[in-house]
């Protein structure tokens, strides 16, 4: 179990602010192994602070030396002042469980650990972190780390890490908060975005996360006035309730969370756990939270911190939801070739440019301003800086578009003033805020880039990043309210662990609300049943999973003795073929008729928590994949998105006068399946209904697998 | 038609020198409709030249003034001196055409044309492209433009050019040339690579290609000494024949070729004919152009010119055919976030980081580097630079990958001499060309991307683009070469123009050697056949082209009786959905059976020529595009590239144990029937087999549909 509920604070941070403080804000800071080499990544953190003009107290603990670079040191921790704020550990890992109880005997209660050699070094090292673990708890110190490489307060100059990123002459002070596993990534992105004039809050390497997780971090950055936007830079995601809860909070608060994680592919995936002892993820379902919590992830590296001023300045913006519509774009250039390539990555990501509606353009020429109506307005050579701001200004007004795209050529390289300009001009007027405006410039133009940044609008330095950018931000927030909220409970006589039996896991299906197929038991010389024919033969057993494999399964029965025939042969092959299953009997089901096949999955991820998948059935579904997954329970809108997410379900909604399936029968019944994520007493691990069948009058499900937690899963 | 035979340079020109030099390095330039007043675009070209030290001749014409800064005017074309190599105009396009008449007299054979007005402007504009080239062909001036920006020799200072990018104070000379179908993206892509210390050779806007196309500026640019590589921002492809002439040409001569083209998605497609006139593109057939000349198409801004020292460099190291066997990448980082970045995004484009053989690791131990058998090596705080370097030369040597990318972290920014150093010297070294070697540099480090730049060294700003241009680069160079050269004939009595009859059809396919179905013909109330039951029907006529809709299609008939009631519906059905039909007959073909269902596609691409296509059947297919496209011809191998680049092929090639298909007659069945392409007497425009039965033991087309050109369409 990990230290993060709140309640924890108290023992040595008697409230949240405390807590805060002491982690993003400290007066007073102990450096624990600090070198007097100036060589050493352990002189590091001293000499920054220095360089970064820190005004609060530097505390090196070195029993070598009595001073350096001018600052008094101290030979341990015990001869510490008293009231240090945060103690910043680099010494060899053998001995930092001790530093923590020297520690917590000065009342430091918390300890930023740069020592690695723990979890993510492989069996002893995690054995090495419980350890450390079970101390820091005892003693009510608080953890960042181990493994971190620091933090550090922009505006305070508290660096108190050992990044070289730090060694740049001016930190740029703004109001942007980044938090990331990965160390060496957070330099490289700060001194990235520091390069286009972006500033920052704070800064915090979570290491391995032993105690302060990322969701605990994100929790203090939405209580610090500083920091009005917040980029997470990830490799997986640990402790996922207490991240919700602080995204909540931040959604909340008005602080937009910016997301870029790693494991889109397989191998990245692989990786990222290697490299920092992180257990295995699914993307998809990361995917999944983030969308829950209305986090926007980007795919991009630099659209990580170029989407911040989109994201901040027009937060309220974000869709709730939206339909199968494109999101529109008013695109206005002085490069048609500059325009050409932004739309051309924008049309790959469902975008649309749109012209301007007849009666605006009319509207823009009574206003002195002849524009032609193409999904690009080319203003090249044609408009003054005046009309310029006057057409933004119109268009920020009206109604056939969701969003505006300024696109600017060669003066965005030599006169930033004269497209800035007209930007700012006119997003500063009363209705200004109206939509979400971005600039993309095309020639090489830091000038203009910076200018935009610094007043607040998202400019991006290539097409790609602008089209990812817009993306992120147009995922819509979804609504997350579920109208049943009330516990489930399983059937009578269900086992409290392992795999439901079919008749089981059917009757489930049905008390969630889903219609299952029709069905008898029979056994072999006792197959009288009342289901017509032809009929499907199944065998029942819990102890089965591969019925198919097992000979367990057979179609198109069309008489009573066809029937008994199957009945026998199909108990004598499982036989052959498991030859311990113990066998329920077997399942006569009705021939069901159908559209499509869907498939719906359910699963307790061990990262996010119950999950609902929608996807395509039959095997070539395998070959390309075409799902849709979501945090469970869903309500009914979310289960129409998932829907319309699924490019199969186009069969069966309107695709070429092709017949139409009953999808509001399927909405509800992925909302009723995503209701098992609401039993309690004996929580499902995985479900799935495969196939689902859509029909012209409902959906049916002629399949049904359930698998409860086993004991040891259990809390 | 347009000037593209090379007999015509001789008009004006007495060899390709002569044009070559006219064209890109001219040593005097008039300039039609220079201003004296310097806020005006048509200042510029003089400016331009003055300030980057044009040493030839500048002969300005403007009536109104006698000097332009310094440099004496003209007051005629007529005045001008003799032996003038190259005239930019911009003047309106009204007087275009008489200038034209007045650079032929005065001995001027190469003018390039800043006005627009013309093809780009609708249909008045059109008109007047064609005035202009008729006078041109025929006074044997050779034209760039109109509505071309210019073009610049950087060596010489020629820079006959409006674009506002020439203003940069120190244009970087070096041996990349451009030609852009966008002139301010030219200008731009200029500017952006300047900043990273990228030079070129020349830089060419072609507008609207109403003469010399870029192909024929391509084939200059391969003569020419100065530049090593080129780069092609394209808006869609005019003249593809020309063009792949000269980029057959360069790969002789070893000089790559990297394209970006707009237009990957519908909107940016559609646009970029908008905005230029040009008509609409085939995106997918562009690729397969691309791929059969061995352009490397990159798909991110920036790395079209990122990947030029990659390209150049390693040209002899593009392969030439994979199979399903991934590109192995070794890694080696000084940043684990920053490697775990890149190799998350080049696994979503197929690559795989393998981790060294052991072998390999315990050689390196001998020589005194421990690295650890993972997929990533991670030197971090590990190795010296003699260590570094001594890594990647013995790995240049090994075969257990073919590409080495090497990832820096801080040192990069603070550090360059650190990082690129080791790099430098092992690619200097004996074997150090054996394997592509590229870097990706994680922070801010303009100094040390810079460095790897002029070094030859190709280095990457955004994991994004790094992984676009190894997938670029290591897409295979297919052997193009067909066996069958010969020319193919139509079957006797088939038609010249128009739709050919599904037995002609069948009998053209039979010919070419691809297995159709058995069939014979029967008419109502003679329905005597030798086919088995069950049988499927067709109505058999050249006018009918959706059978289905029309009621022509019957399947399962499984007796005589059936079939005779059968046909008697489909005759009438058919009289009632389209009495005006010809009907030739009835088709009894046999039922086949298949593994799985593709679709064969055959068309003369507008843009590209003759194209063959591989594609999943059935209506999903429609929903997810599965399919590889080629120019026609291909050979075996290319076609077993086309069947592993259709996922759905998986499924008789092994997948989960599913029976095989026979792939091989499959391959075959592609290149007979991409040998369309062959007839020349009646040429075909589209044809399509679908469904293509693939079996167990051989394909089998099932239906065939052949047009061909109408008479209009033949030249």
């Amino acid at each position: 179990m990990k230290n993060n509920d709140t309640e924890n604070n108290g023992v040595r941070f008697g409230s949240r602010q405390a807590f805060n403080k002491a982690l993003l804000n400290p007066a007073s800071v102990a450096l624990i192994g600090a070198s007097s080499n100036q060589k050493k990544n352990t002189a590091r953190p001293l000499r920054f602070m220095q360089k970064h003009g820190f005004d609060g107290d530097i505390y090196p603990v070195n029993p070598s030396t009595e001073h350096i670079s001018g600052v008094k040191t101290f030979s341990s921790i015990e001869q510490l002042p008293d009231g240090v704020d945060h103690a910043f550990v680099m010494i060899d890992s053998a001995s930092v469980n001790g530093v923590i109880e020297q520690c917590a005997a000065r009342g430091i209660g918390m300890v930023t650990i740069y020592s690695d050699g723990f979890a993510e070094a492989g069996e002893e090292g995690q054995h090495k972190q419980q350890i450390l673990n079970e101390t820091a708890r005892k003693l009510g110190v608080r953890v960042l780390g181990p493994n971190s490489i620091g933090l550090a307060n922009v505006h305070s100059g508290a660096v108190i890490s050992v990044n070289a990123a730090f060694e740049m002459e001016n930190l740029v002070p703004g109001d942007i908060g980044i938090i990331s596993q990965s160390g060496s990534m957070m330099g490289s992105l700060m001194s990235r975005a520091a390069a286009r004039g972006f500033g920052f809050s704070h800064l915090v390497s979570v290491g391995n996360e032993s105690d302060i997780t990322v969701g605990e971090i994100l929790d203090a950055m939405v209580d610090d006035d500083a920091t009005k936007v917040i980029l997470l830079f990830l490799e997986t995601l640990r402790d996922a309730p207490t991240l919700g809860r602080a995204l909540q909070r931040a959604r909340k608060a008005g602080k937009p969370v910016i997301a870029y994680k790693l494991g889109r592919s397989e191998q990245g995936d692989a990786l990222s756990q290697s490299h920092t002892g992180a257990i295995a993820g699914n993307d998809a379902a990361v995917d999944a939270f983030f969308r829950a919590y209305g986090v926007i992830r980007v795919t991009m590296l630099e659209a990580l911190f170029e989407v911040a001023p989109l994201a901040a300045r027009y937060a309220k913006l974000r869709p709730q939801n939206h339909g199968d519509e494109p999101v529109r774009l008013a695109v206005i250039t002085t490069t048609g070739g500059g325009a050409a390539t932004v739309v051309d990555n924008l049309g790959l990501r469902g975008f649309v440019a749109v012209a301007p509606p007849a009666g605006f353009v009319s509207h823009m020429a009574s206003r002195g301003l002849n524009i032609r109506q193409t999904p690009v307005i080319d203003l090249t050579l044609a408009a003054s800086s005046e009309q310029y701001q006057d057409l933004l200004q119109e268009i920020l007004q009206t109604d056939w578009c969701d969003a505006v795209l300024c696109i600017a050529g060669s003066s965005a390289q030599f006169h930033p003033q004269y497209v800035v300009q007209p930007i700012l001009n006119a997003v500063s007027t009363e209705h200004g805020n109206r939509k979400p405006l971005v600039a993309f410039l095309s020639p090489e133009a830091t000038a203009s880039l910076q200018l935009l940044q610094e007043n607040g609008i998202a400019a991006f330095r290539t097409p790609e990043s602008c089209a990812d950018a817009l993306a992120a931000f147009f995922v819509p927030q979804e609504n997350t309210q579920c109208e049943q909220a009330q516990p489930v409970q399983l059937p009578a006589g269900c086992p409290a662990t392992g795999n439901l039996s079919e008749p089981e896991a059917m009757a489930l299906f049905q008390d969630l609300g889903i219609d299952t197929v029709q069905y008898d038991m029979v056994q072999p010389q006792a197959a009288a049943h009342t289901i017509d024919y032809p009929v499907v033969l199944k065998v029942v057993s819990r102890e089965i999973l591969h019925k198919t494999e097992a000979g367990g399964v057979r179609v198109g029965i069309d008489s009573d003795e066809a029937l008994a025939r199957a009945l026998d042969k199909m108990a004598d092959d499982v036989k052959t073929h498991v030859p311990q299953a113990e066998i329920d009997g077997y399942m006569v089901q009705k021939m069901e008729g159908r559209l499509i096949e869907l498939l719906l999955g359910y699963r307790d991820d061990p990262l996010v928590g119950p999950t609902v998948m929608l996807g395509a059935g039959g095997i070539t579904a395998e070959l390309m994949p075409d799902f849709s997954l979501r945090l469970a329970p869903v309500n009914e809108q979310t289960a129409w998105q998932m829907i319309r997410e699924v490019r199969q379900t186009q069969l069966v909604r309107g695709y070429r006068q092709l017949p139409e399936g009953d999808c509001h029968a399927l909405a509800r019944a992925i909302v009723a399946f995503s209701h098992l994520a609401l039993i309690e007493s004996q929580p499902v691990l995985e479900a799935e209904i495969n196939p689902l069948f859509v029909r012209q009058d409902g959906v049916v499900a002629v399949d049904a697998v359930v698998r409860l937690q086993e004991k040891s899963q259990l809390q």
